[in-house]
């Protein structure tokens, strides 16, 4: 049974002056939207994620509280829920499906918030990854609109070596004869997403996060093997390979500032958000390096950088795997919040 | 024409009781070995690297001079030169090559050292990379032999993390369908390797090299997308799989006390490097990061650690890609030669 709903959007022209016919945005709520409509949070979903895998930041006494706000994911498009290669049909199918950039993502996010549901004002915007890039897309396009935003583990323009990163991943997939460009049907590349999730294995956690054994000793994996095969493997495994480069696309083109609005100009573009902003790297960040958000910050009229310390990497903020890093991230949301 | 020499080592049984019939050891030496046989130098290749890939670093007026010096440089085994996959015949050829420890090539390398040379003192053990494996090597097994080491941007042991990011290198080679679980023949699986070279692309160089477009600026490639296929994918496509396979196999199972002169003791076997030694990893090297060093030099008797503080990664040490990373290595090279 379906646990979302789904927004119309009718045929969207994208960036890429392609069309989305008959679009669809999937998204979930949580709480209530009071009479005011002045309790909104919004958090984008991270790459690949669906929005369930968003929920370990929700709940009754956490900062994201649905008794006090009403919290809106969007299902990026390309995830699975949202329109994408693997729900799309001929001719924008498979590999014909359009680029989508995060500016997409986020005007038809502001399409729901605006049209579906009346809402002015956002409280707070919020994402980890991927989802911090739609924060930031937020902030500097709607910037009398949200007041608050908190993006962590992410950047406002995705970065060179992040790119590079991506690219081994991405060429590790295509390397599957069984992918057949992305006209593989209903017979996924296995071996493809298998080595894709290897590769990603080494950049999501920290260094010293595998000397520590945390895999074993924290995520309970009975060896690094099975943390290969169980978590890494099984986390690409079950999404649609189409699905994983779309999304992977969106990143590599990150760009708060690649639209007609900032025409490129990425100082104007982050000098352009307006809300209270905390931004929150992982000290061990393999491609998110803390050194994205300084350089950002400075640009950032109303913005704080704060590093979480931590041996996690990447997964500081991921889907519940850090329990001391999340206490750290649930505090933050807490402060500004109530700022 | 052929610019090595070969050992002929017979029969050598392995770490794996599987036995390579008239092993080969491909080496070069550079200067003459002077009558008191006491200006030796062994300077081990690194991953996939032949001789020639060495020499950046030796040179009239370096401290590698071989003008004063008897340097010799054995190529590692499978790396295409010495016994390999790709130099063997059926039964052990392909897929069926045995397992090579670091072990193995240096227990090799020291009876070409000893049985051809009579050579009983060794000036200095240098190398990168996995080349400072074999320097490691080196160290503890013959003590008494090795006055000085020198090794950069390595380690004693593969740490879980660098094995993590060679199973997705791994992985994306063997993605590819035409690598026929090694038995491609003559017909290489060009998109794995292509993919495996990618894959290497983020972690060879640092965050910060890619910021500050040293690819374009320094190295001189027109684009990302060029160093990425100009460097990356060029430097893997003329490689052989099977022994891309084996030298990964070594380097992931490199443990200076997997043998049984120290049982899988770690401390033991640093604790048993009598050799003067520099350890020099690279500030931002991304697979052998600084704290692998830290903790191996304060189980050795007589080490200084010096971090190399460079933006260019692991390639600080590479094969003469960062000038200004060379002039520091070859400084620290001739300081410790001198001492």
């Amino acid at each position: 049974m379906k646990d979302y709903d789904i927004y119309e959007l009718g045929d969207v022209v994208l960036q890429s002056q392609k069309t989305l016919r008959n679009c669809q945005l999937a998204y979930k709520t949580y709480g209530k939207l009071n009479e005011a409509k002045d309790n909104v949070i919004i958090y984008p979903t991270w790459y690949s994620g669906q929005h369930y895998e968003n929920e370990w930041l929700i709940g009754p006494g956490m900062a994201l509280d649905p008794e006090e706000y009403f919290i809106i994911i969007p299902n990026m498009l390309g995830n699975g829920l949202s329109t994408s290669p693997s729900n799309t049909a001929a001719p924008y199918n498979a590999s014909r499906f359009p680029n989508i950039t995060a500016y997409d993502n986020v005007r038809v996010q502001h399409r729901l918030v605006t049209e579906k549901f009346g809402i002015t004002k956002i409280k707070l915007v919020t994402g980890w990854s991927m989802g911090a890039l739609q924060t930031y897309h937020w902030g500097c396009l709607y910037p009398d609109m949200v007041e608050r935003i908190l993006p962590f583990q992410g950047s406002a323009k995705c970065s060179r070596h992040n790119f590079v990163f991506l690219e081994g991943a991405k060429a590790a997939l295509q390397a599957d004869a069984a992918f057949k460009d992305g006209w593989y049907g209903d017979t996924k590349p296995d071996k493809g997403l298998r080595a894709f999730g290897r590769v990603y294995a080494g950049w999501g956690f920290s260094q010293t996060f595998y000397r520590q054994k945390l895999d074993i000793d924290t995520m309970g994996y009975a060896s690094l093997e099975d943390f290969l095969v169980g978590f890494w493997e099984g986390l690409f495994l079950e999404r649609d390979p189409n699905n994983l480069l779309t999304m992977l696309w969106t990143w590599q083109n990150g760009d708060i500032s690649n639209n007609d609005v900032f025409k490129g100009d990425l100082k104007a573009a982050l000098g352009a958000i307006k809300a209270k902003a905390v931004v929150m790297p992982a000290s061990t960040d393999l491609y998110f390096p803390p050194e994205d958000n300084v350089l950002e910050v400075e640009c950032m009229p109303n913005a704080e950088l704060r590093v979480v310390d931590t041996v996690w990497g990447h997964f500081a903020g991921g889907p519940g795997t850090s329990p001391a890093d999340i206490k750290v991230l649930d505090e933050a949301l807490r402060e500004l919040l109530a700022s």
